[in-house]
């Protein structure tokens, strides 16, 4: 009945008898309550969000189904999982990004230990940089050439350019040798598209003085199956995950995660308006 | 000629034989270019910015006359000097602010000391947990009681509802036992406000891939006196000022930057409703 998700582009995998998040047929996600006191921050954080958050924005969380005990991936039996939706359910080859938004992971309150530690990263990355650092992804090119998932080590060494070039492949039909960017203006733009959606999520962002997201993900998922289907709208998905270092932010902006977000919004859109110009330019060749 | 400035809040001051800024008569502020990078770094700064940036965002600076050799402060004889508008000039009794803005002083083409230092002030300060930091301030009350002027100790040691209170004293007539607000709606409010000049500089912000301004201050500046001569509206100046740290950014926002102005926003917008809220409920008593 539970497998390992196909479709999982960052965090522990439940490969090699390692301990890593399982999903069912039925379209739920089981991803193991950590020991410590990530475990107990981010089921706190799934048990309280749906009520302190607003209506337009909850759909930007995955669905939280409560909690239940489930045999662990690496064999050490019954453990404590957050039963949540299956973002990937129902689509058979979704190209998946995982953004880790934030100029820091870090934050004060946690040990001076994980400080360094992470500190350490955000500094390899371009988390201090850009604001943000990919931290998995999975492009589906075509039925012949599959998905392009470059390995962890890769993806951690990204510089700005290369992140600028996998915004374009994200959004591709041919990914070599140049993006083609077919899909740029029907999964970023539009009125429903990937821009408005983190541009509504940023409005919020603004304001809300309610979480600070540390280390959390921007899950962006495409599918370009409908259209190959004849429907033309590709379906698009824009979700936050991992909570596992989410406080509560007593009267203050989230500035870390805004920050990143904006300047995440600003590469998003000069892919939008490069495709553009591109396909005006074309039309005049 | 020369004079030590009277309205200096924060920075290097020419005290006791230091070096440190000093002002003319005609409305310049000299201050001594340091020998290091930080002084070409400034320098250059100031020698390019009116071609780089927007008309309506150069306001937001002061003007730049050039350098010039001046005799130092501390009596190390001929210095270059950056000249500078001064902007307290024409002022009889300013309330200033200065607030650094950004979650983190320090930047990846820094030195590792400078690096190590900078986020040891970051984490001491408000900087990290605000994303800005109050680094001088004197608010002026009234011809009895003079300025509010706090020590630079008791500067750096503020928390989140200290700064709650400077801002709300910044704009008040009587500080004391709770700070009137009396000025919000006239200061921090209207067409030309500081709220509505701080968004104008986030609009600009959000799509600004020229500079990144680390360890940059926002100066606020009231002028209180024209509604005690009569005239209704309290003179408000916004400037952004130090940029021995600014550096040319490559095609990236300042998502630093940006996030800590955001935050700043939150803190300032909130003064203001809390304010219409309580003239509001006075006019029911």
């Amino acid at each position: 009945m539970f497998k390992i998700p196909k479709h999982q582009v960052a965090g522990h995998q439940a490969i090699d008898g390692n301990l890593g998040p399982l999903v069912d047929d039925s379209g739920r996600f089981y991803k193991p309550l950590q020991d410590d006191e990530r475990g107990t921050t981010e089921l706190a954080f799934y048990q309280s969000f749906s009520s302190k958050l607003p209506h337009h924005i909850r759909g930007f969380f995955p669905v939280f189904y409560g909690t239940q005990l489930v045999e662990a991936s690496d064999g050490s039996g019954l453990r404590p999982h957050l039963v949540l939706q299956d973002i990937t359910s129902n689509h058979l080859n979704p190209s998946i990004l995982d953004v880790k938004i934030g100029s820091r992971t870090w934050y004060p309150e946690a040990s001076e230990d994980y400080i360094q530690k992470a500190l350490e990263g955000d500094r390899l990355t371009t988390t201090v940089t850009l604001g943000f650092r990919i931290s998995g992804l999975q492009i589906y090119e075509s039925k012949e050439s599959g998905y392009w998932k470059p390995v962890r080590k890769e993806v951690k060494s990204f510089s700005a350019d290369d992140v600028r070039l996998v915004l374009r492949k994200f959004v591709s039909s041919n990914l070599e040798p140049e993006p083609d960017c077919c899909f740029a203006s029907t999964t970023y733009g539009g009125r429903s598209g990937i821009l408005e959606q983190l541009l509504e999520l940023k409005a919020w962002f603004e304001d809300q003085t309610v979480y600070h997201f540390h280390s959390c993900s921007l899950l962006l998922l495409i599918d370009k199956e409908p259209v190959l289907n004849g429907t033309t709208v590709p379906f698009v998905e824009v979700k936050l995950i991992d909570f596992a270092h989410t406080v509560e932010s007593e009267g203050v902006i989230d500035h870390n995660f805004l920050g990143g977000l904006c300047s995440f919004i600003k590469f998003v859109s000069e892919v939008l308006t490069d495709s553009k110009v591109s396909t005006i330019e074309a039309s005049f060749n």
